[in-house]
This record gives C-alpha cells, sequence and structure tokens, in this order.
C-alpha cells in the first residue's frame, strides 16, 4: 500500500506517493498523459543535474540567490547529476512541447531535497521554492533547450566519439594486417580487378575518420546555449551577466566550452542544430550500414558464400539449424543503423515545425537524439570488439577468387586498347577459358606477356 | 548477492540468475548484445506465450509431442500469455535479425517452467527440452514473424481500433454540437467565406472514419501466418498439417480469424505486410497532426490568437509565466505523429532489407510498428477524452470574425461575374470598407441586395 | 523574336507570347514563381482536360451554362486531353499550394481556345470566361484536388497495375520452369537447407500479387472526389446536384467509379487518400529492393559471387573494363524504389501540412506520388521484360552448392534431437568434413541412414 | 524523318540519329531503360565539361595523350561545359548505378566532337577513341562520383551560398527597420511576454546565417575527389601523379581548391559526403520552413488572422474568391522544403546501399542532392526578394495585441513571486479583466508599480 502526502501548487492540492521527491505539476502531469512509456534515458536527467548546479550557481554571482539557498540548490542538484534520482522522473517524452513537465520534475524534486537537506520534510515549498529558487531567472523554454545541448554534447564526447574512435582503430589494425592478401575487387557485385584486403579496410577506415570529423564539426553550434533567453528569448527576469555565468559555471562543471547564444531567440525556438547533429548521426548509420554488409557478404558461406572474410564465433545459433553460426553482430549493427535513419525523419520534422517563438516539439526531438547516440555509440563498440577485431581472412578462398581474374585484362588496355581487350573478354565468356587462353587463341598475345602485364599484386597496388 | 546456476546448453556451460527462467542461449547473448536499453513491449511477450501455446497443441495434434509434455508446455506458456514471466526477458531489441534470441529466451523460459511443474529444477532441459518440445516443428525464422503478425493484430484490435472509434464519435459529437454555430472559412491561412464550426468538425471525423477503414483494410493480409515454414519457408521438419493447426489453435486463442500463408517463404523473407501497416500508421499520423494542429491554432490566444475554440483546462502551466495555459494535449499528439512517421522510415528500410529466404530486420521492424501503434493509440484516447470532449467555442470572437466577411462576395461572382466582384474586394481593401460598403459605392448592388445575396448562415450551407 | 499580345485580368494588362494559350494569371505567376525545373506530367494535364469536359456538362446539366458555351468548353477541353496543348503549361510545380496558378492556366487555354473555335481572337476572355464559364460552379480548392485523384487513379489504372501484372506473370513463369531447380536456401546470408529456386520465384510472384491487392485496396478512397467543395468546402456557388453529375460525367469519359465525396471539407483540407497510395507505393518499392536485390546477388559473378542465376546479356559495359557485364535493370529498378521511399516523405510532410479548410501543399504532393508511380511502374515492366524474362540458372553452381551441405543435418533434428545434431555440425566445421562423414565419425548415424534422411529434393519439398 | 548513321562498338553496330553527337553505348542505353522522364539537370552534363577538359590535361602532362589528341578534346568538353551539347545527353537518371552511360555518353559527344574538329565525320572513332583517349586514366567508377563532387560544389558556390547570402541579408534589413517595433511574444501558440518584431526577425537572419556557415563546413570533404581510382580505387590504369594533376586542372578550371583523395576506394564506394551535404541541405530546408511558417501566420487575415505583419501583393489571387490575396511565396518555399527532406531520405538509402567498392546508387543519388540546392537556392532568391523585402507590420493590430497582456505578469516573478503572479493571471482569465486591475483588486500592488514594472519596451529588452 502506497503512503501518500499532500502537496500545493498554484491550482490546488495534490496527492503524491509519500517517498517520491517529485512534486504537484508532475503528479498532475502524470494523471493527464497516460501514453507509451518511453522515457527521457538517465543522461538528460543527470545534464539537469549539471544545470541546475550551473544555474543556482550563477544566481549566487548574479545576486538573485543568497548563498544558503543556493547552496543547497548546488547540492540537492548535485546529487540529481549523480544519478541518485533516476527513479523520481516518473513521466514519458509525450508531454507538452517545451518540456515543461521535466523541466518543473526536475525543479520539484531539488526543491523537495534541497529542503530536505535544510530540515523541512518534502512538500513544504521553503525555503527553496521550485520555481522562484530553482528556476530562478529561467524559464523552461530556455532551460529545457540548454539541457537539450547539454546532454548531446555530454554523450558525444562520453559515448560516440571514443566509440568510434575504437572502431576506427580496430578498421585501421585490421587493414593493416591484411596490408598483403589479395582479392578481388567487385563492382556492381561483379568480379572486377585484383586488390587487397587491406585496401578494403582502408576505406572503412576512412569512412570513420571522417566520420569523426564530422561529429566534431557540429559541436560549434552545439556549445552554444539559449539559457538566459527565460520566456521568449528576450531575458525578461534574467539578471543581466547570468547568461554568460550560466555557461561559465556549466563549462567548469563538464569541461566542455560551452558559451552564451548571441540570439536566443534562435536557440529556443529552432533546433537547427540538433537537426544538424541528427543528419551527421544519419551519415555515420549510413557508414556503418555500408561496413556491417560488406564484413556480413564477404563472411557468407560458410560454403556456398563469398566465404573470403571468417567471422568471429560468438556462441549464438539457430533454434532449428544445429550449429548455424550467423553474422549476428553486423545484423545488430545495421538495424541500429536503420533505427538511426528513422529517427532522423523525427527529429527533421520536429525541427520543423516550431512556431514564433518556441519550438513545440522539444521531447520528441532530444528523445530520438540520444537515443541515435547512444545505440550508435554502443553498436559502435560491440561491432569493434565482437566482430572486427576478430575478423581473420580464408586464405584458399581468397587464392581460387584470384586464379585468372577476367577483368584483369583492364591492365591491358594501354597495350591492346579497349576494343581489343573486350574480344578477350567475351571469347573467355562464350568458351569458359581463362583470359590468358583467349589472348593467346585471339593472338594477341603470349602468354609470357600476359602474365607480365597481369601480375595481380602489381595490378592492386596501381603500378604500371 | 545473486545466486547462479549453471546451464548447459549445445556449446557448453553457462551462469545464470538463480531466480531468473532464461536459459543458455540468453544468457550468452546478453553478454555479447551490450546496446541500447530498447526492449521489446508486454504485447509481444504475451504474443510469444498464445504462439508457443497453439504451437504445442498443433504438435499434440501432429502427434509431435505427447501429451504430457505438450500440456505442461501449454500451462507454462499460459503463463507467458498472462504477464507472469515479463521480467524474465532481459535482452534488448538489438540482437540478431530473426529474433532468433527472444525465440530462444521463450523456449528456455517455457522449457524451465514446464520442466519446474513437471517437479524437475530449473535448468534441466528435460522432460522438456527448450529446442526439441517447446521449438518443435518450428525455427525461429517462421515462430518470430508469426508473433510480429500476432502481437500486430492483437495491438490493432484490443488497443488502436478502440481508440479510433473513441475519437471518431468525439469528434463527431462535437460537430453536432457545433452544427449552427457559424464561423469564417480559412484557405491559405487567409480569410475566405462562411462555414460552420460543426462543418470543420465532420471533416476531422471523416479523417478518423477513414482511418478506422484503413487499418481494417491490412488485416486480411496481417492474418496470414509463415507458421510451418521452419527454417527456409520449406516446411522441414513440420509434420503434415501442423500449420493448418497451429492457425486454428492460434484464432481459438485470440478470436482473431488467423489462416495459413500459401507461401511461406514470403511470409519469413519480407515483412511487406507490416510495411503496409507502417504505412497506415503513417497516414493516420498525418490525420492526426492536420486535426490537433487545428484545434490548436483556433484555440491560440486567448487574446492575441485566433481565439474560436476553447480548449480545456489541464491544470499544468509555465515554469515562469504563472497560470499561462498551454495546448499540451495538441502538442503531445503531434509529437507521437512525428514518432510514427519516423518510425515508418526505420521499418521501409527493415522491410527492404531482407536478402534470400530470410529478412534479418525483424527485431527493429516490429520493435517500431509496435511503438506506433502504441503512441497513436494512447495518443487518441487521451486526445478525445482530455481535449475535443471538452472542447468549447467562443461566441463573440466567432461572430466579430464573421461581421462583414471580405470574401463572402464570393457569392456575388453568379450575379456580377468575377471581374466586377474583384472590383468589389480591391476597393474594400484599399479604403478599409466594407465589401457591402464597396459594392454599394461601386454602384454594382444595393445595401439590400447585397444582404440578400450575402447571408453568412445560407453561404455555409452551400445554398443558392 | 517572340511577338506578343495584351490581355487584362481583374488586376490589369499582361503581355503573353502570341502563339501561346494562356493567359494574365499565368503569365503573371511565371514571372513571380522562378524556381527550379519540375513541371508537372502530362498524365496531370490530360485529366484536367478530363476535368474541364466533366465540368462544362454537370454546369449545362445544372443549367449554369448555356449549350454554345458549355459545347466549345468540352471542345476545347477534349483537345487538352488529347494532348494538344502540352505545350501550353509553362509553369513549375513550385507555385501556390492550392494548385491555383495550374487551374487558372487549364481555365485561360480552353477559355482562349473555345473563344477561338466561336471565331473570337486569343485574349478576348469572351464569349467564354475563364472564370465565369470555364471554372463555373468551381474554385481551384475542389477542382485541384479532383484532378489529383483523377490523375492518379487514371495512372494506377493504366500503368502501374497492367505493369505489375506483367511482372508477377513472368515471375511465376520462370517459378514454374525452375520449380525442380534444387539449391541451398540461404538465411542470413549463410547456408541452410535445400529448397527449389521455383520457391524463391514463388515468393517474389506472392509479393507482387499483394502488390496488386494493395493497390485495389486503395481506390474505394481515390475514387471519392471533393468536387462541389468550391471555396472553402461548403459548396457555395455550386448548384444542386452539380457534384453528383460531374461525377457522373467524369465516370463517362474515363469508365472509372467516381463518386462524390460525402465530407468535401476532408478531401480539400487532407490529402490522406494520396498519402494512403503512397504508402502502398512505398511497400511496392521495398518488395522490387527485394527482389532486384536477390536476383543481382544470385547473378553475382561470374567467377567469384554466388552465380547461381545468369542474367541476361544488355550489350552495356564498363568504361574501363572491357566487356564487363553488370546487373543494370536490377540497380535501376533500386534505384526508382529509394526514389519512391524518399517521395513518401515528401508527401507525408505535405499530408501533415494542411490548415484549416485547404491543404497548401497540393502541388509537391501529386508531383511525387505521380512520378513515384511512373517510376515504378516503367521500372516494373522493365524489369520484368529485359530481366527476369531472360533469367537462366547455373546448374553446375547450383549443383556443387548442395553437395553435402552443412545444415541439411536439421532433418536429422526429429531423429537425434537439436543437441547431437548440433555436434554433427561442430565437428564438420572443426575439421572440415562433411556432415554425413561427421556423423559416422561420432557414431549417430550409418552413411545409409544419413543418406535417406537427408536427401535434397525431399528437405525442398517439406517432407519427412 | 530522322536520318540515322551507324556506329559500331565492342559488341557491333548500331543505328543513331544522323545529328546526334552520342554514340554506341549511349544508344543502346536508350532502348533499354525506357523509364521516366527525369534527366540529370545542366550543371552535371556542364561539370563533365570540365571533368574532362581537366582529366585530357592531366594526360597530357603525364604522357598518356600526345597534345594533338588532347587538345581536340579539350576543346571539345570545353563546349560542352559551355552548354552547347545539353541536348545530346538523351538518357535519364535511371541507368546504372555507376552512372556508366551518362559517362559514355560524354566520352562519345566528345570524342565526336573532337574528331569532327579534327576533320573526321561523327563515328570514326578515331582519331580519338571514346575509352582509349576521352576515358583514359579513368573508368566511370572514378569518374562519376568526382563530377558528382564538381556540380555539387559549383551549385553550392555559384547557386546556393549567394541565395542564402541574400536571405541572410534581407532578413537582418527587416530586422533593423522592425528594431523598435513592439510585439506580443508567442510560445505554444499562446500569448506570452513583450518583445520586437526586430527580434524575432533577428533570430530568423541566426538561423541563415548558421545555413552559410553549415554549407561551408561540408566543403573539405566535398573538395575531396576520387579521381585516379579507375575501377575499383587502385588506380589501375592510371599513371603516377594522374590524381594530382587531375586537381590541380579542375581547380585552375573552376576556382575551386580541389584535393586528390588519399583513400580513392571510400570515395567510390561510399558517398557519405554527399549524405552529409544532403543532411546539412535538410537543415536548411527546416530553417526555411519556421521561417516561412511564421511569416505567414503572422501576415494571416487579413481581418480574422494574427495580421501583424502585411504581405507584399503578387497580382495573383483565388479562381473562384475575387481579389484574395495569399501567402503564395511563403508556400513555395514549404513546399520546396518538403521535397528536400523526402529527397534526403532518398539519398540517404542511396548512400547506404554500397557494396565492397562501388557504390552503384550514383544517378539517383546525385539527382536528388542536386534538385534539392536548386530548389532551396532558387526558393530562397525568390523568398528574399518577393516576400521578405516587401514586408511591413500592421501596427494598430500589433498594438492592440500589446494592450494590457496576460503574461507580462511575469516580470512580476521577482517582486510578487510566481505562486502570487500566478493567482493575478487565474483572476483576470476568470473575470475577463485586465491582469493590472487584477492586481489591484487582489492588493497585490498598486497601478503605478504595476504600470513601472510591466512597462513592454523594457520587458522586451529583457531589462529589469
Amino acid at each position: 500500500m502506497t503512503a501518500y502526502r499532500v502537496e500545493h501548487d498554484a491550482f490546488g492540492p495534490v496527492d503524491i506517493p509519500a517517498d517520491r521527491y517529485w512534486g504537484a505539476q508532475t503528479q498532475r502531469a502524470l494523471a493527464i498523459f497516460e501514453i507509451g512509456e518511453e522515457r527521457f534515458p538517465d543522461c538528460l536527467l543527470h545534464a539537469f543535474g549539471v544545470h541546475k548546479m550551473a544555474a543556482a550557481r550563477a544566481n549566487l554571482r548574479c545576486g538573485v540567490l543568497d548563498a544558503a539557498i543556493a547552496e543547497a540548490i548546488v547540492a540537492a542538484a548535485d546529487e540529481l547529476r549523480s544519478g541518485r534520482f533516476d527513479g523520481h522522473f516518473p513521466l514519458t517524452v509525450w508531454q507538452t512541447g517545451s518540456g515543461t513537465q521535466t523541466n518543473m520534475n526536475a525543479n520539484e524534486v531539488i526543491a523537495n531535497r534541497a529542503n530536505e537537506r535544510l530540515g523541512q520534510p518534502l512538500g513544504t515549498r521553503a525555503p527553496v521554492h521550485p520555481n522562484d529558487h530553482v528556476n530562478a531567472s529561467q524559464s523552461s523554454n530556455d532551460s529545457f533547450p540548454t539541457v537539450m545541448h547539454l546532454s548531446a554534447v555530454l554523450e558525444l564526447e562520453d559515448r560516440l566519439l571514443p566509440a568510434l574512435v575504437v572502431v576506427r582503430d580496430t578498421l585501421r589494425e585490421r587493414a593493416q594486417a591484411f596490408a598483403d592478401v589479395l582479392k578481388i575487387a567487385r563492382t556492381h557485385l561483379m568480379d572486377a580487378v585484383p586488390m587487397t584486403m587491406g585496401q578494403a579496410f582502408d576505406g572503412f577506415a576512412a569512412q570513420i575518420d571522417n566520420a569523426i570529423e564530422r561529429v566534431r564539426g557540429t559541436l560549434p553550434r552545439l556549445l552554444v546555449l539559449p539559457q538566459g533567453g527565460t520566456a521568449a528569448g528576450t531575458g525578461l527576469n534574467a539578471p543581466p551577466g547570468f547568461a554568460e555565468a550560466f555557461c561559465e559555471e556549466a563549462s567548469l562543471l563538464t569541461g566542455q566550452a560551452f558559451r552564451s547564444s548571441p540570439c536566443k531567440v534562435e536557440g529556443m525556438a529552432a533546433h537547427d542544430a540538433l537537426v544538424e547533429l541528427s543528419g551527421v548521426l544519419n551519415v555515420i548509420a549510413v557508414s556503418f550500414t555500408k561496413i556491417a554488409n560488406d564484413l556480413r557478404w564477404l563472411g557468407s558461406g560458410p560454403r556456398c558464400g563469398l566465404g573470403e572474410l571468417v567471422l568471429p564465433d560468438d556462441g549464438l545459433t539457430s533454434s532449428i539449424m544445429p550449429g548455424k553460426r550467423n553474422p549476428t553482430i553486423a545484423e545488430v549493427v545495421a538495424q541500429a543503423a536503420m533505427q538511426v535513419a528513422g529517427n532522423h525523419v523525427t527529429v527533421t520534422m520536429a525541427g520543423a515545425s516550431g512556431s514564433f517563438e518556441l519550438n513545440v516539439a522539444k521531447p520528441v526531438l532530444i528523445y530520438n537524439v540520444l537515443q541515435s547516440i547512444r545505440v550508435l555509440a554502443d553498436g559502435a563498440r560491440v561491432f569493434a570488439l565482437r566482430l572486427v577485431q576478430g575478423l581473420d581472412v580464408n586464405p584458399e578462398r581468397l587464392a581460387r577468387n584470384l586464379d585468372n581474374p577476367l577483368l584483369a585484362v583492364t591492365a591491358l588496355n594501354p597495350v591492346l586498347g579497349y576494343d581489343r581487350a573486350a574480344q578477350i573478354t567475351k571469347l573467355a565468356l562464350a568458351q569458359g577459358i581463362s583470359p590468358r587462353e583467349a589472348a593467346i587463341a585471339l593472338g594477341l598475345l603470349s602468354g609470357e606477356a600476359f602474365d607480365r602485364l597481369v601480375d595481380p599484386m602489381r595490378l592492386a597496388k596501381g603500378q604500371q
């Protein structure tokens, strides 16, 4: 049996479970928004901890809060940051488009906890008031988008970028290990000219190099915060210097170089910077799709597929085909990429839906952005450690594929011209003979000359 | 401190928390797929309960299982269906693309529970074996897509369709209440000709009528199940009659008319039926976006907006602007619609990604479909009960807007011709006078004739 | 040197190229919307011909137009329908969201041509006036969406459905030809159990069967026309019976069963029926992607790929690799499918963007829908005739792949149980021996028993 | 009657219209790809001119071509660049995924024209051969993606960036003109606190500032060219130094700083840089959607809408409502934005679809990217010149809306605290009185104090 306490807000009394730190506005919202189960990830709640710490310190510096109140708020918000109140945010993301309910939830949890630290029971709203003190100099309209940026930046720095570095390094390590492993290249899925497996992996690593560069390229705009705009971007009720002080404190707390937006209306009415980030996550999803697909195709078989790569065994198997091994990790990464691409459309629509001084699709927008970061980052790490790192080549299959490759005749273009080289291919295909045999049969080249001109390793290295 | 037991599968021993019913393949998967937090909704787990009950009964009928084993499986699966084992599915959706791990999780939970019911400790794999008995005559490759269809159909019937009916009826009720409330129509956001508020709400209700029809239109293909295709659609290891028996049992358990697919390869290698459903959910999202936007715009103000509708007060307010009321429910529904539209792109990509005999984006596909159904259904219900039902009109504002509407001159076209009617509008706009005054000033009509021809209610009813 | 004539509209004089039939509103729009090059396809212009014929006949029946005027309009519109004025629609799709400019373009071309037929020079606006007569009882707001439905229905009937039938029949013909061609099935891209090539093609054909059913399923809502709603859905200025008469005439002209919308506001303010159609086109794109991908993968090689299918030679080759053959048609179809999937997102956004009594994204919406129909239909036809019809199998490769397939041990599950069957796979993989040899080595089965239980054709047919 | 000539390629003779410069591979492709009507824009053809000029010069420098041949190719390609051969590219974008047919079309046109300049009739293939000379040291596989980058960069520099600058400057000019125009801010569409119209336009301008920065941010990766990778990224048949020489020549011809890709496999097998660009175009579409929507809403009316802005008259009107003015330009821009967002999904799917050494969705990918650039750029210019530049405010409406705004009580929070300020709003709403009257009635403030604390211009400037 749940015990309840009664809290009051400007609209009257509300019953709240006695052991929960949230307050009246949160409880009212719970009864209204009975939709779905999707919750903000913990990283957003922790970013609210950072945010309210920075805000309290800035309010102290600007003379809005006295030291005792500010200190209590900072201490309570620090606990929020550290995860202590993760279970005290009962709302789903399906709430008002400004994120007001989750901002109020944070204000209420912190106010209750700060008052508790100051010796008051939960629900007193004094000496620390959720609006007048925790939310001082703020509106949900500038605080929530600020937290959106804070949480996104921290997730990029703490989660995505390190994971991308791991993938990139692992791919490059394999590229070096496979530097002299010859293979047939494939264009249009069809046998083409010789190359090395290392070159293929260098291509993958180059994609992730660019991915890292792309993520970093979004930071200049993500580090800009609209805090200080308050209700409508004009800064009403925020004291002079508050915006800058907030950014300094947030930077100190996180080690990131946040700075105050020169146009706070823009940062509240639009979320172009996050749509841009989502676009970059979408590119990374595209890159991973390409790489994961190539790996599972090259590892297909074991006997009737391409079979040039050997994927590490993960101990999982089919429910009906005993002992069957499947490229599970590649499939996971491909699916995560699809999620990110779909999330990106949601983010695009959310970003486009703002009106006047406020975008009111903030919760769904940041929920999707943070989910995309998370699944990409986790997926990247698992991909590196459980798939790429354990990859090996199948030398027999590679060698068999390189025996007399049809389109190695491409190397004869500079000698014979395209049209005569084409006759070789034509004859070889028609009679099922090797291109070497066809060249000799057509009287175009001696076998010796053919072998000299069509040396796979020389071709792979692009040497003439 | 967690206690563990040791289970064995074909690959060796694994440690499993002693109080959990899952087995070795689930535990192995847990260690591998450390990605994200997204879990299948309970409705999919419960559908697995239905599925394994139906399979056990069909196996009994086909002589594959003896009565004691079948009975134990049915009893355990029934508990799964009723929610008892919701906490025993620890994997996220980020797993092999066939859903094998969740199918094996279901097999293992049911086998363990069935063995327990038969007096054995967890982990014995006997007398009930997860593969040989619970999964008998099945593969993940046909079972998981069957569960995808089962769970989608049940969610449509139990959740979405009833919610759509509530919205439709509520909108139509308001349409009747507002049948004689005159208002200005708006095209291109600009003042147009008179109409009634009831006509606007009739339009909304018609959209939802069609939504219901669209959902029902997908059922003929969703009720078709690939069960019996086993590993690759050929039916290997499934006895004659199993597929049909399964569909009969599943129909009995759910009250839905499931039938066996005439081409099981299609139902395992592709998920066009679910992509189609997602397309319909996408249309419904579009419809809700239109309706929710109209309602919040018509309710905008209270003083500087359109203000023709009064939205019910929900007791929530701004964190900085005291007592401000916002169209929270409309914003929630609009955000849910964005999620559905984005999910649809994920589903589309997942549906397009199959190769040969198996689509391997099943988990991400069904996760997104079920999320879309859920947020649309819950959103629809909240929309009806907390927004539409409480709507009222603002008679003063409506009347003011109908006083001498500029484009009511449209009614003069049949009398004056378009070009002369246009002169009236031009003069009225240029001099800031009413169109009636302009018509008189131009000597085109007497005031009396104008009033007779331009009666708002007659215009709204389309009468001449 | 272009000669010009001067035309007047309600806003003054405009210069128009002397040999063009459009009028002042079209010319004004040309000067304003200098954006892009995308034009409506001819089928939409021809549908406008049908539309204005039906409208003139309905106006005659309702007494709005006299016979001479109506007849002149019908004759001119019939020429528009037949393609005579394709070069007289200079505007791009980037115009007002109601499609007003293209509706006025049609009104002006028809008025000018009708007047010419009645002995007047271009530009007289009499006796036939573009607004008062050609547009009589209509608004762009109901005419343009009516033309959207008309053109979509005609394109579905004349272009897409016949093309789908051709693809379906061609696939099924190949399925029959390959009915007894054994092959290895692949799940997760990995070797699985035996099946026939015919089963794979049956799966493809089943997808297109459903595609046809899906397209037909949208017609009940596409055949409903909002004509008669005029400016805002209320029917202002349309005489009683006009809407029904219009649908009768349009049905006579096209052979389709159009009917008047019971809620015209819905058909003008929203385009859910076209979003629904786009969703179905999206499913078809998904289906084609799957099929085209499978075909090009099965035809990959010729020596280092899967090589089970032989694709017909199209005489095209690489610019550098002489004589290289590529799966060009499969690539075209895959690209067309991507276009359709992207168009669908545009259509979704367009459909969601309506406000109050008018959706104002009509031009972009119908442009994308008609493009999707066209590229799918043309792509389907080319796919059937130039790829599917000419497909053959490579018997040597198929046979080699079926020699001792690893996972045919699945057939031993009912005899040995899953765990012992898994030991066979494990040993075979570890020692590079056949599963038959492994089964004997493990003492589980005699070679004779193995051969009896693991007969590929029996397995493919799902027999026990 | 069309006259024909006969050309031969490696596969035999082909009939070609006598006055067309294309050759046998183009003509073969025409007969095969009978799909749709979408053609590459001229800018891509012109970029091919640049490309083949640079390639010929690089081949000359590397000793692959002699001076006479190189010079003839350069002269012919220069004509292609200048638009002379726009009518000689008959293929649609629906062709092989490598763009081979359009590359061969360019090779054939240039070879024919170069031979013509050297005194030979069309179709001789000598002395200049389309493959051996025009395509020397190249493959479609590196040339087409190089042209994709070339054309995209040139369109960004020549078309999009200048148009964005015009929009940004026009918005900022309006921001300055409206710097002291007070208005009510709106959040959640509801009346909020005072601000200036200038602040709103500053927000718009800031979005476009960022748009420009975003476009520039993609250039470092777009300026990297894979030319020199030839068939599979290994550089087979390209002489040492060719890749670098090509980039130098291309840079000289265009004034852009192109550089050779350090990993050509990446640039041929993936198009992440273009997916990234498309993501940025998608953000810009989002920004324009927001701005265009705000402008049309603020200009809605003229009597029953928000009416705070007056949009310039464009002379276009309704086909039924005489003289009605609509926000046509805003609707065009919104529709263009939807196209871009949909194209982005197509580009994403195309980008994700590469396999091994070649992405084979190149034509559809670049078609969509170039269309997005074009409609955004044209749309931006029209938006600036025909909408933003002519905007004015409606002082009466603005003033009326600012008379006693309800939520200006927000300014009282620091004095009264949030809960007491909320009582004022509550009373004002309940009794239909002004907040000033409510504050006095509640005994919370004198009228004088209220006026001092709630001065709109001070509030708008965020002063305390």
